[in-house]
């Protein structure tokens, strides 16, 4: 099954990237944008008996690995 | 509106960051992962008369300054 995870930083943790690319958008002439933040998106195949499986493999991996679970947050989605 | 775009690498081009997260997901023991790739994740509000103006002001950043149209493809979702 496919697997989509988003890692986006927790509210309240300052977030530089996405105070340069709202500076940068603001310059280019776009200044209805407000509150950008950047995160991460990471797509793969998994290979398991069952969906319930399948989201424990995730959280799992996301809690060692994808995500820093003090300053990020993740969600997922799972297709097919 | 709250807009959330996903920006992730062409099939075909090479994704060195996701390679190096498939490997370190294997030596952690998740041999079932397989095809991982990394993108970007950017949330942000948009004050729009309509979905189709942000729609349009949309494409016009993502094609600006979000993305690499050369290499990179994005999908985007509109909340509210």
């Amino acid at each position: 099954m496919r697997v989509k995870i988003f890692v986006s930083l927790k509210n309240g943790v300052l977030d530089p990237q996405g105070k340069a690319l709202e500076q940068s958008l603001h310059t280019l002439g776009y200044n209805e944008v407000r509150d950008v933040r950047m995160g991460k998106f990471v797509e793969l195949n998994l290979q398991a008996g069952s969906r319930e499986a399948a989201e424990v493999c995730i959280r799992e991996m996301c809690d060692k690995l994808l995500t820093n679970p003090v300053i990020e947050n993740f969600q997922y989605e799972i297709e097919g």
